[in-house]
Order: structure tokens, then sequence, then C-alpha cells
């Protein structure tokens, strides 16, 4: 019934302890904070005085460690990494950080985005005999800089180098005996943040990580900048000087927690200000405002809040739903199945029902909402989606369906509403969007709405 | 940081299956439902033409059942349960149904609730030579009523004995090879609510478990009632016409689910008029309204509204916290961990706050969330409780803290405010929480309240 | 393919510390010695000051038990338990022992054997009212004395009424919160042996537990014996003057290990001497004699020996054969698999074989066993059991086939030859066998060699 | 207790399966066969249409497969590999086969052996950009292949080059999309062997595989012989005419499964016959012969042959000593404890006795033994060891301690025999060892006895 969501490929977390807290739980804590961002295999590489000891494995955070393993994991610098696995890869093998021996020793990489011209690098280096053991980015990464790495004295050098030729969008934390170096695309396209905890440095995909375990929050790393941290101290090369720069925007709509501050923008004020935008741009008369649990209701707040119709909890969300849930058969699902979901019938019954989401990407879901709502006795049904229709796929490290099943590429708004069965549908426009960020400090990739990609994509990427 | 709750202890469901759907899978969805009722044991019987099948184990109930499990407990009726199990009971000795073998055959037997006479039943029976394998009240009931059914020639009339002879709150399913039986106590402390799906009846603690799987729901169980269900219909028979019910009114103020309908009344209603109460009973001038998620939500959007005070969603609340969580050691705790609960800095900054929860049971939780808003920048911390202040023990089936450590028996509501650092602190007055069920069929227990206890408690059991 | 063997059902063991070693390990490294004589669940119970603790569950021992578990199980007395655990049994239910509260407190129960008339007893209970949770003799031994017990002021005296009132075989321990009791059955069918260690004493199935663990065998103990340990030294009691013991004399043809002593006899050596009885009645002219590892090693080696005839490693057995081990589909059988025993074609190639292998219960294994040594390349096969033809079921503790799949109940001996396809077959005759343990000090039971029942078996028990 | 034996390193086994049984379950049951030569972590990988599927886990292969995991594994070629892992690699990243994408697709290789040159390799990959992800040789062999494909048309050409360059004991299986290839290295040091199913190939470490699976025993492979099975049919390549081979002789003394045919010898005839000249050379008065099992029971079979005197097991093994076993603590250890060996007291006691094992590494183990034979009341002890004293470190895939471990490379003979408290200790002479494989097709590696290794061994590897 959720499948038909964007997916968020990964988190990263990294630390390079200074002082006397325990490496490897900070990690963990971090990385059970940034859960969200990738739920399906989870690991953490320590540095334990030059030694990389490392566990990765299938499944979340709380699963896989434990105070053995994290006992196990005593070092003075650290990285963790929460990912999604895209279906069909069996097993742990694409499971990161990863660890490798290469000429100057042993490295750790955790990586979040996408290389766009991962295929053609690779390539490349197979025709100059290197093997592949994964079909992550991640490890073309690593085979790209350790070849490059032979030519520089400096790691740092090297990865200058990598950074002219890999193409996309990145986010990287990269362990190596003495340091810990920390980078990002030169568009910034996905999030990194960097903070600090008593003498030591601490790098997150998001802030919300930092909060809970006593972390001051410094400040965004910048894009196309590398920072390099090891017992002397942090040092900051910028590796050049983005004329424009193109952040996810669906991080704020979607993807990020509602507690992070990224690039200057709280993700909770941006979704609650496209709530407010919404009701301007698609006013509606009705008598109740409902989110659609989680990630549709901070907006709802917003709408309700600027319409002045009441603010409501529509829905009882499941919360029990784990991995290990036995989806139902076709037989149950027909029989009116819907466990994760439940209609609050007190709300919704004679009532014309304001129904907020933050995003339509097959409809699928939204048709099966509205039905519930009907079901429970609403009269009508107005469906407000804080993000413009999607309509272009992603190629920077976001699993969107192709474009074949983005239903907004294929149909128009009048004929969505119509199949989810709405009595309105009103999406947010690209530029309303773009006004709930514009405090932010860059520029916006809005690629899957506009079709204007921030850099040219491989053709043979193309999905 | 969330241990000082009132815990729940049990859910059950029941299905008598005169029709073709899978039992076993029913069960287990409708078990998944009543997941928040207990989250400890899980368990499900079938009758397989006269053998019962089971399995039940220490953990959630989509831990415990898979595919193969499930398909093994082929039956054409069943009964399940979820169990909250309290500290120090090793193992699964106590999980149910409880499954016996008695002069009539098989027998499964699962309940909600607590037998205040208990322990005198079990010493008696002991006395005339009974052993007991567990230390749960089930299997007292179960060897009662087996010691009494040798005097009947029907097992109702032998139930309707032993309903002579225990007392305290339960709702009870009781599967043989021919019946279901469904049973509450004379004064209706537990729900139970009965539905139907094509031909077949259902019964369930909670009617959130019908909606999701297209059954029908009927009515409650009457206090005092018991209904047998055999191949050839249902029969009803009032054992005792009572003066006067006592259902749980904390059920509608924090265990049962939002969506759920007891004995006429829907929680989030109740929940929603809880807070326009508060708003009239403890009115305040305040920038923003922030429940407590998830348990104070719902008093949150009525507070707000009978306010006009501007309600905005105040935490993030990581739901990724399953028990295989490793808790933050003491040192980690003091660098500010806090986990579970994160402030929208947005929302909170600069403002003067209303903060909405259900309960306040020992008070060291509301103390963090105070602190925890305080740090984020609200100027002022209103805390309005939806519930009156917890000052007596329950005997009937919930869990609660020795008085001692319920704040409320032992501090004045300004020490308590003090105490957690608010800057006022509201309950609903009694009156006012009756107010919120008063369209409901029930007279209600609020024992813990007010100390009117429904009935006498043997000295010994008392806490 | 090692399917027709008859089955062991327990192993008991069990101490009373009143030294300073650790109880719950020293329980587990006996119950490890004692592994052969159950493997499909295992528990210990200990006496913590009064308190119970206990963990049992499906599984071998050394998989049940960590040093988490072994940790948790801290106590001056414990007794523990392995299972073989017929077919259909789901789950741990009937794992043992048994922990109950009765009248009296807490006790717990192990026990090794079979009651006869147990159908008899749970039907007279039930009657009475008692519930039974388990299908386990053990749970109606319980509950019988559990009854009789409140008219007694000491167990032993109660135990003494229940010894007159159930018949069968049974080894048992029993421990209350200030006594450890170990009691063998008027006929001594199943062993039970005596030992200490330092001033402490222990209880074991078989003496091969003692060993390992710098026990001192005292003695075995006797039938009708009971023996009662406190903190205040032992003490025995002898309930019943046997006129006659009915030991079985299967535990030394298959069930104990080699290295076990028992009343009077040890194991080796009586199969050894079966060999050379066997080679004595039934003597054939041939080059090697291998035995069928592991139970006919023994009568190989003696019958070697006895006949000059050279003994040869005939067979290679795989030992990672697990629980978890895939059985061959019928396809992959067809094709020869013979996974887990292999003939050393060396030894057998062009050589007159006499097999020795200890029991021949269905004949399906033998007729496999034979066929691989003829398409190893024996030009004679010739077969060789150390016990008698197995014609008639057990009812005292050991899962025999029904009558009709018992091969020698249905067949002449040459019958069975040409079925198994061997050039010659010879049982050891029932003197035979005897003579073998003539040195001991019991009366045998051989009745499902001769069918003399040492008691009278319910009918309704009847196989 | 047991710990001071040599350790295999790997075992292999592969299938190009041309008919219609069932691949991957073929592997299985054929790597079960193999679990002995490594029992810490165990690979399956099939070729599915060009795709290659994997299964690799620490574990025993009866834990890792299961039916789920084996029907995934569907294909028409496969690889296994069981292993023996040392000490302090975590987790599985070393376990094989190897998976690896490169410059022509995908490929799967497993390995048995040791690269005595491994490093100097890696190194020179290192400093051409190689990166690393696990510490095996195997993944050299890799890299080193991938790189040397670039400059040939056929990988046959590059593993040709291959073999030039990497020096040391190999035993390789590759699969690649079209291909499987088995190659040995030019001394024939580890075994393998090609057998034929229907119209299929199958490649395993020992023969013992195919008994039990229909497979035809064809031969060995070659020192130096490269195999290619396709769809058209099977190639064989000589890469090299080896002057003179080196078998590993240790694999006849205790390495292989007795019923193995390897090279011409069957394993447990050369044991046998090991036995008999064990007796010719350091004959012996004494009572009875008893083996170690189970290493020590072939030699000890001979033995007893050859000089008369009567063979009778010495010893109870217990066999359910799985990985999960919890070791005794030092002070249970020193209370007596020896769990896995009991003597048959009957056959010990007053007696004379030789005790036969397979080789003597540390000594600690025998020192051990002789106590338990002399407790169980031995007046005399005769050690006798069916190899040559152990001396020297091995290169080529066998664990070995370090020299000053090796209690033969560091005392006389005559100190050991005191060492271990035996009255006397013969050790069968080099050339003794050498007649008893005399008819095998090989020359043997003898080095770890007559430290004259076949071949140059760098000296960084130098243990
Ligand atoms: N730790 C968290 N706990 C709960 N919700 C979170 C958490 N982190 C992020 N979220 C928010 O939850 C939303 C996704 O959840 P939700 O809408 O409930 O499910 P779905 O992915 O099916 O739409 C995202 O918007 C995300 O910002
Ligand atoms: N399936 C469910 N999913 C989420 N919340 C539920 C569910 N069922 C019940 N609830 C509500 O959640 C509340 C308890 O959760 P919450 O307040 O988040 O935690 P806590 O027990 O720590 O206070 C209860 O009020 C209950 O009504
Ligand atoms: N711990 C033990 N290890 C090995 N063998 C044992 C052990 N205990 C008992 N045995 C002997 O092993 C024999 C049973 O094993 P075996 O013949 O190999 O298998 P099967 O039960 O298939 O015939 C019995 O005779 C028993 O005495
Ligand atoms: N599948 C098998 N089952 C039993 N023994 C085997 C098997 N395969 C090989 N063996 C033999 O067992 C011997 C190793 O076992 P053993 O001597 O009992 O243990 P240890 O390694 O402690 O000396 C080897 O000589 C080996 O040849
Ligand atoms: S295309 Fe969309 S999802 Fe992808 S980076 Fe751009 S805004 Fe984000
Ligand atoms: S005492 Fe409180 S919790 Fe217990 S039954 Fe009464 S109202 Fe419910
Ligand atoms: S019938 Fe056979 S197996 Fe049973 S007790 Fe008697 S001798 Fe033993
Ligand atoms: S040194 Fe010894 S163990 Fe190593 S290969 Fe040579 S003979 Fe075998
Ligand atoms: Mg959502
Ligand atoms: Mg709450
Ligand atoms: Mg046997
Ligand atoms: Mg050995």
């Amino acid at each position: 019934m959720f499948d038909d969501k964007l997916k968020e490929e990964c988190g990263v977390f990294g630390v390079y302890n200074n002082n006397e807290f325990d490496t490897s739980r900070l990690t963990y804590y971090g990385l059970f904070a940034l859960q969200h961002r990738g739920q399906e295999s989870a690991g953490i590489a320590v540095n334990n005085k030059g030694t990389i000891l490392y566990r990765k494995e299938m499944g979340m955070v709380s699963e896989i460690f434990d105070d053995v393993v994290l006992d196990y994991l005593k070092g003075h610098s650290a990285i963790g990494h929460v990912r999604y696995s895209t279906t069909g890869e069996s097993y742990a093998e694409n499971a990161q950080p990863l660890v490798i021996k290469y000429t100057k020793g042993h490295m750790a990489i955790a990586h979040n985005g996408n290389i766009t011209n991962a295929s053609k690098i690779k390539k490349e280096l197979e025709e100059q005999g290197t093997i592949f053991q994964t079909t992550s980015d991640t490890e073309v990464i690593a085979a790209l800089l350790s070849r490059i790495r032979i030519k520089y004295s400096a790691i740092e050098d090297a990865l200058r180098e990598v950074m002219t030729i890999i193409k996309g969008a990145y986010s990287l934390l990269i362990m190596t005996p003495n340091k810990l170096i920390a980078v990002r695309d030169p568009l910034g396209m996905r999030p990194l943040v960097i903070g600090k905890k008593e003498d030591s440095y601490v790098f997150s995909s998001e802030s919300c990580a930092f909060d809970s375990l006593g972390i001051k929050f410094i400040r965004d790393v910048e894009p196309g900048e590398m920072i390099v941290v090891n017992n002397e101290g942090i040092k900051s090369i910028q590796t050049e000087v983005p004329k424009k720069s193109a952040s996810c925007i669906f991080e704020y709509i979607y993807f990020a927690r509602p507690d992070s501050i990224m690039d200057g923008i709280e993700v909770y004020s941006a979704r609650y200000k496209a709530g407010i935008e919404l009701a301007k741009e698609h006013p509606v008369d009705a008598d109740v405002v409902v989110g659609v649990p989680d990630s549709g209701l901070a907006a709802a707040h917003g709408f309700a809040h600027a319409s002045g119709i009441k603010y409501v909890g529509g829905f009882m969300k499941n919360r029990y739903v784990g991995r290990t849930f036995i989806q139902p058969s076709q037989e149950m699902r027909e029989l009116g199945v819907h466990m994760k979901l439940n209609p609050i019938r007190s709300q919704i019954e004679g009532k014309r029902v304001v129904m907020i989401d933050d995003s339509l990407v097959r409809g699928t879901t939204s048709k099966k909402i509205v039905n519930l709502l009907k079901a429970a006795g609403a009269t009508e049904v107005h469906v407000r989606i804080s993000s413009p229709p999607v309509k272009h796929s992603c190629y920077f490290g976001i699993d969107t369906p192709e474009r074949k099943n983005l239903i907004a590429g294929n149909m128009s708004i009048d004929g969505i509403k119509d199949l989810i069965g709405a009595d309105s549908l009103g999406y947010i426009s690209n530029e309303g969007l773009l006004s709930t960020c514009k405090d932010g400090k860059r520029d916006y990739c809005m690629a899957c709405f506009n079709g204007k990609y921030p850099m040219d994509v491989d053709d043979e990427e193309e999905k």
C-alpha cells in the first residue's frame, strides 16, 4: 500500500574522536537517528590504531549491533552507513561502509548519492584489469581513487582529481588510518553537515543526529568542499567554486526528518509553509483538514492554519509493520485489508475532507486512501499535494519508478483526480514550492518536477 | 524515557469460521491490529477437527508467525492473544493462549484482565492437590473451571458458576472442540466486542481489528454476558444483571487505539473532547499547542481547536526504537541523549508553548520533555494533562507503579508543576473526564483517580 | 537410512551441591555426556534459595545453553533432562524438567521411562477436575504426587504411595526447595546411578557422565529404592523388596554409551562378549569382519577376535549430519545417495565380508548396507546381529515400531536373510545374549525378544 | 584438548550440468561430503543464464543452506567451497567462492591451497592501483587474472600466464558465464579429481563426494593441468610438463577422508599400511592395541593385524561437541574434565596398551590421552605415531603452529616420550611412510617432516 514512494538511498555518519567518549556507540546512535534514510542494511567501521574493524549486515541498526559488537568496534574514528537496497540484490555484499586495502593501507568509505558516470568509469577500469565485487558506486569511487592515489603523495590531491572525474551526487565519508575526510559534490545535491562534540568533529547526513547526542551543529559542508580531520585539527579545501548549487528539494518535501536543518532551512518548517502555500494556491470549502501520516502531517498543519479549516487526526497508522510482517495475500486484500492505515471515523463521517500528502508518484496509494475516506463516510475528499507533479526520473541517488509509472508524466491533473476518486486535486506549483525554501543558502534541483537536470546524464544510465 | 506509563496487560482475538477464509491468517492480522495492547508475547491456538494446534512465544506478532507456522495452524476456529509481560518472568511459560486437556477434551483460553482473588482460589485448589505450571490467572481460571466442570453436563453451566467465584476484571475467550465462548466480567471492566464476517462470528478486545479485515462490527459484549458460538449458531447468556457497570475509563485516555469504538464511544473522539474540556478548565495565553506523540496528539487537536491557539507538530518521534535497541548508558544519557523525541525547533523557539499529554504517572518523562522544550527555546511551557491525577493503584489488569511512585499520590499539583519545571500545570477534572464519555452506555471505573474501587480487593493482593 | 532404530526416551542428571563448584555447569556437562539418550529437547532447573529457575527448549544441550543462561541458572541443587521427542508433538511444551507449584511450594521433576497405566490415572485425575498441559507421563506423576501429598507431612511418604499406584519403568529425579530425591522403579528397568563429588551427591542415568567430571561412582540406585538428599546428608528408603528385577537388556545392546557401567556391567564389554558369542553361535568362513558404525563396532571387535578373521574399518560415517541437514529427495536418493555411510572399498572389494550390527528392527537399513557392500565388490556378505530378533513392542520407555513393522515378528530368519540380500544371517540367541550380562546384579527384561513382559500392560496402551 | 592438529584450509566442488539434475543440491551434498576439509564457512555460486547467484556464510554446510536458498540457487553450473578460517578474521568477507565482475563479465572462483608469493603479487598490484577487500589469496588470483585477461582473447590463455606467476599450492575452480575451469598447480600439491554424472562433468577435492551421489570417478586432475568444460564438451590443457610432482603426503595421514582415493591411493589403505609398517619398525610386547578416534583408528587396525596383538575399542568419543559447545573453564578442567574422549575401562585396566595416533604436533593432546589411559589402569602405554616427527612449518595451505611450538622441532624423541608420559614412543620413519604410498602416481611433498620444500618460499612469508 505504501510502495509508491520515492526511496532515499543512504545516510552517513562519521566521527574523529579526540575525546574519551565511546566512538562506536556514538556512531550507533547517530545511525539510529538516520534510520529513516535507509532500512535494509547498516554498517559501522572503526579505525583501531590503524586496523579497520567493521560490521555490516542486512537489517536495521538496532538489529545488527549489540553490546558485544559495539565493544568489539573500539577505535578513535568511525564511519557508519544506513542503506536502502534496491530489489534483487541478494545479501550483504553491497552493504557499506566499503573497507579496502590499497597501496597506502586500509580505507573505509561510506557514500550517499549516485555517480551518473559510474558505468563508464567502471568499464574503463575493467578494461585496465580492475575487478569488482559489488554493484555499488562506492566500489567504483574506491577503485578510481586507489588508482589515482599512486600519482600523489597525499590522498587529498588524489581525491580532488577523482572529483573532476566522477559526476553526479555524492556526500562521502572516507576514513584512513590517520584521517577522516568528508566530501560533498560540487552541486551540493545530497546533504552533509558538520558538528562538534567537545574537541571532536562529527559528520552526518542530517543535523537531527546531532541533537540527541550533545553534538553542536557547526554548519553544512559546502558544495564542492572537502574537509579533512586528523589529530592535528581540521582543514577545509574548496575544490571548485561552484557557480550554482543544486540541492535536492525533495529532501525537504519527503526524505529528511522534520527536525533536521539543512542548508539553512528546517524541514518541518518548509513543509508547514508548503501547506500554507497550498491553501493559497488551491483553496477549498471544507469541514476538516487531515494529513496522511507521517509525511503529510506538517503540510496539513500549515494548510489548516492558513485556511482556518479545523485540523483533526484523520488516520490511525499502525507502526508495528516491520520487515517480517506477512503481506496479506490477494484474497485477504480484496476482503478489505487496510492494515496500516485506518480512518478515524468520527472525524470523517459526514464531513468534507481536505486530505494532504507530500507527493503522488504512482497514484496507487492515494487512490486507496481516498477510498478509505469515502468508505468512512466523507462526503467530499479534496486532495492537496505539497509537491508539484513528479514527471521525470531522478539520477541522483533517489530510486524513482520508470517514467511510464509516474502518473503525472502520463496523465493530466484532471485525469489523476478522476483516477484516485478525489473531488478535487491540487498540487503546489513549482514556484510555490521554491518559495518555501527561499530563505535557504542554495539553488535547488527540481528536475523530477521540471526536467531541468543540473548536469548532463549519460544515456546509458537513463531509466 | 517512556517507562513511566501504565501498562496494558493483554489483547484477545477469536473467530469461529463457518466460511472459507483462512482462520489463522485472520487471527494473525487481528492480533497485529491489537499489538499495542501487549508486545512481549503472542500466541494463536486453532481447533483442527478437535485437535488444538498452537504456537506461542516471546516477541511481537510479526516476529513469531511466518507463513510456515500459519500454514501449520489450520483450523475452523481460533483464538489469539498478545501480552505485556511484567518483569522477572523468564521465558514463554506464561504466554497465552493456555492450552489444556481436561475431562472433556482439549480447551484453549485467552484472557485479558486480572482476577483479584486468584491467590486465594489458587491456594484452595493447591490444598486439594492441584499443580500449577505458570503464575498466570488464566491457569487458575482453567483449573477452577475444570474442577467445576465435573458437576455439569455443559461447559456453559460450569462457566456460569466460575463467574460467581472469580472476582475482578476479565474478558475471556475459550475454545473447545465444538464451541467458541466469549465472556465479559459482570462490571464490563475490560473491553470485548463482537463482529461478523460473512456467516462467521469474531471477537476482539477492540473494534480496530475489524476495520481492516472486512469484519462488520456488531456490538459490545455486555457486562456479565457469555456468548457461545458453535456450528449451529450463536447464543447469548446473561449470567447476571449488573446493577452498575465499571468500564475502565483509562482505555479511552491511553490504552485503546484511537480508531476503536468501545461501549459506544470512539477513542479519538473522547480524547479530542478531553482536549476541549482542558481548554475550558485550564485556559492559558500562549502561541502554540503541541501534543506529546502519540498519546497526547488527539487531546492537543481538541485543545487547539477550542482555545484558538495554533496547533503545530512539536516533536519528532523516532519510531525505530524496537525491543533490541540498546539503551544509552548513564554516561551517554548525561551527554544529552534524547533519542526518541526531538523538538521541532522552529515551532518552539521564542514561543509560549502549551504541551498536552494524556497522563502523568511518575512525572519523570514529563520533566524531561519540559526540559527539551525549554532547551529548544520555549519561553513558557504550560502542561495540560487530559486525565486527572493518578493517585491509586489499579488491580484490574493494569500494571501501575506502587503508590509511593505515583507522583500525584504524594505531592500537590503545584509541587508537581515545580518538579517538572512547567510554568503552569492543569489536569482535567474527574467530572470533565467523565463528560467526554457521557454518551457511552456504561458507568466507569475511575478508581486510579478517585480511589473508588468498583469491588473489594483482597488485602493480600494489595500493592 | 538410519531411522529403523529403537529410540531411547530420556536421560536425567541431578546434583545437590554442598560444595563450591558451579551447579549449572556441572549439570550442563553431565547432560552433554548423556546427549545420546535424547537429542530433541533439553532442560535444566536449579533451586536458587527456594526459587526454581529453569530453561528448557527444543534442541541439543550445546545449542540451548550458553554462558548467559548458565550464569542465570545459579543454585545449590539442579536437575537436568535430555529427551527424544516422538513425532507430531509441536514445540517445547513436553520438554523437561517439569516445574510446578503445588501446595508445598515449587517442585521440579525429570523422568526417564514410561508409566504403563498413565492414561488410566490421567483419566481418573481428569474426572476429579485436574487439567493437563502436556502429554507427558511426567505431568501425570506430578499431578498424582501433588494430590497424594496432601495426606502426608513428608513428600517421601507421598512418593512411596505414588509408587504403589504407578506402573511401568521410571527413573525419577525430584527437586524440592530442600531436597533432591531419586527414585528407581521396583523392577529397576531404567538405569540410574549415584556418584559423589567432594561432599556432594550426584545422580545420572549413566556413569559415563561422571568420568569426565571428577565425580566418584558410588553405586547403582537399587530397584524400588528412593534416595533423599538434603543439607543434612543422604538417606535411602527401600520402598519394596523386589523379588525379581527386570533391567532393560537393550541398554547394553544399543542405548547406553559403551563406556558406561550399569548394574555391574560395562556396556562395551557386554557388546564385545556378544561378538564373541556370535562367532561361536554362527561361525562363518570369511576374509574380513566389519562393524556398522557406531553401534556395531564393539561386537565386531569381539567377533574378529573370537573368529580369528581380520578386523577392518568397513565404513566411513559422515558425522556432520545434524538436525538441519536437508534430506535428499526421492529423485536424489534413487541416484544412489548414501550420504551418511560409505564403504571403504579397499577392504571390501573381492572379499567375503562378515558385517556386524547391534540389532535389526525393520530391516530397511540393513538391506541398504548389504547393498552398499555388494556394490563395493564384496563377494559374500554374512550378517551377524548381536541381539536376538525383535518381535514385540516395548512399553517401558522405548519407542518401537508397531508390531507389523517389526520384520522378525512377521518373517522367518531365512526370509529376512533373503530380503536384506545377505548370504547368511545369524542372530545371537536369547541365552547367548543373557550370558553376556551374567556377571551383573540383575535379572533382565528381554520382552521385546521373548514377549515375556515383566508386568501386565494395560490393553488401552497396547500398540 | 584437540586443538593441536594441523588444519586443512579448504575443499572445493563444482559441476557443469548438462543434464536435468538439481545443480545446487548436487553441490550441497558434495560440499557436505567435504565438510571435514573446513567447517567454518561455506558457499555455493551458480551460473543462472549468465548471472551468478550465490550464498556464502560462516557456519557448516547444513546450517547455511536450506530448501529456500537451494531453490533460489538455480543454474546450469555451480562451484562450492568449504573453508577452515584462521583466527582473528571477523565475519564472512573471506568466505568463498569469490564472485567478481571484470572486463569479460562475471566470474566465481573457489580455491584450495596457498599462494606463497601472494604478498608480493598483491603489493605489485596495489602499486598499480588495485584495491583488495579481503585478505585471501583467492582475491589476489582474481585480480591478477583480470589484469592479464586484457591481453588475451581467451581466459585459458590468461590463466596459463597466471600459472607462470603464482607459486605454491592450488586447486582452483573457476566458473564463467560459459565455462567451468579446473586447475591444479604444477606440483599437484592439493588434490583434485574429476567425475562424470550422465553427460555432466564434476570436480571435487576428494572422490568421497562422488560415491554417494552416483558420480562416476574418472581420474585425478594432473599436476599443471587445466580442464575446461563448456556446453560443447571438455578440453584438457597441460600447461607445463612437471618434472616432479609433490603431492601433500599429509592428506593420506590425516586430512582426507578414509574412503577417498587420490592420485591412485585409497586413504584408509595407506593408513592401514602405516599401521603395519609401524608394527614392523617399532614392535612392542603388549596386551591390546587402541586407536585414538577417529584419525588413529585405521593405523591401529593395521598395527593390530601385523603385530597379532588384540584390537579393541579403547575410547568413547563424544560426537556432540559442536561449535556452540561451551569450553570448560580452567576450574572445571582441573577437576578432571575430559569431555570428548573417555577410555573404555574394561579394555584398559591392568593392560599393556599400544596407543596409535596419526600425528603428534604440539604434544599437548597426546600427553592428556596417555594420562587418561594410565588413570584408567593401563600398566604400560606405548605410543605409536603413523607419521614421522613434524619439524617444519607448511607453506602450502596447511595451518601449522610456529616452529617453536612443534615439539619435534625442539626436542628429542626420548624427550617427547618423557613429556607425554609414555613408556615408549615410536614414529614411523620417512621411508616407512613413503612406502605406504608407493603404489601411487606421484612424488610427495614431505617438507613438514624433512624440510625439503618442493619450491623456494619467499622470506617474507616465513612463519
Ligand atoms: N525517525 C523518523 N520517525 C518517523 N518519521 C520520520 C522519521 N524520519 C523521517 N520521518 C518522516 O516520515 C516520513 C515518511 O514516512 P511516512 O509518510 O509515514 O511513510 P511513507 O514512506 O509510507 O510515506 C518522511 O516524510 C520523513 O520525513
Ligand atoms: N497501532 C498503533 N500505532 C500507533 N499508536 C497507537 C497504536 N495503537 C495505539 N496507539 C496509541 O499510542 C499511544 C501510546 O503511544 P505513545 O504515547 O506514543 O507512547 P507511550 O506509551 O510511550 O506514551 C496510545 O495512546 C495508543 O492509543
Ligand atoms: N556420545 C556418543 N558418541 C558416539 N556414540 C555414542 C555415544 N553415545 C552412545 N553412542 C553409541 O552409539 C550408538 C548409536 O549410534 P549409531 O549406531 O552410530 O547410530 P544409529 O542410532 O543410527 O544406529 C549406540 O550404540 C550408542 O551406544
Ligand atoms: N566425514 C567424516 N567423518 C568422520 N571422520 C572423518 C570424516 N572425514 C574425515 N574424517 C577423518 O577424521 C579424522 C579427523 O578426526 P579426529 O581424529 O576424530 O579429530 P581430530 O581432528 O581432533 O584428530 C581425519 O583423519 C579424517 O580423515
Ligand atoms: S531529480 Fe528530484 S529527487 Fe532527484 S535530486 Fe533532483 S529534486 Fe531531488
Ligand atoms: S483503576 Fe484506573 S486503570 Fe484500573 S480499571 Fe479502574 S480506571 Fe482502569
Ligand atoms: S521390552 Fe526390550 S527395550 Fe523394552 S524394556 Fe524390555 S528389553 Fe528393554
Ligand atoms: S609441508 Fe607437509 S602438510 Fe605441507 S604440503 Fe608438504 S607434506 Fe603437506
Ligand atoms: Mg507518507
Ligand atoms: Mg505517550
Ligand atoms: Mg547403529
Ligand atoms: Mg585425531
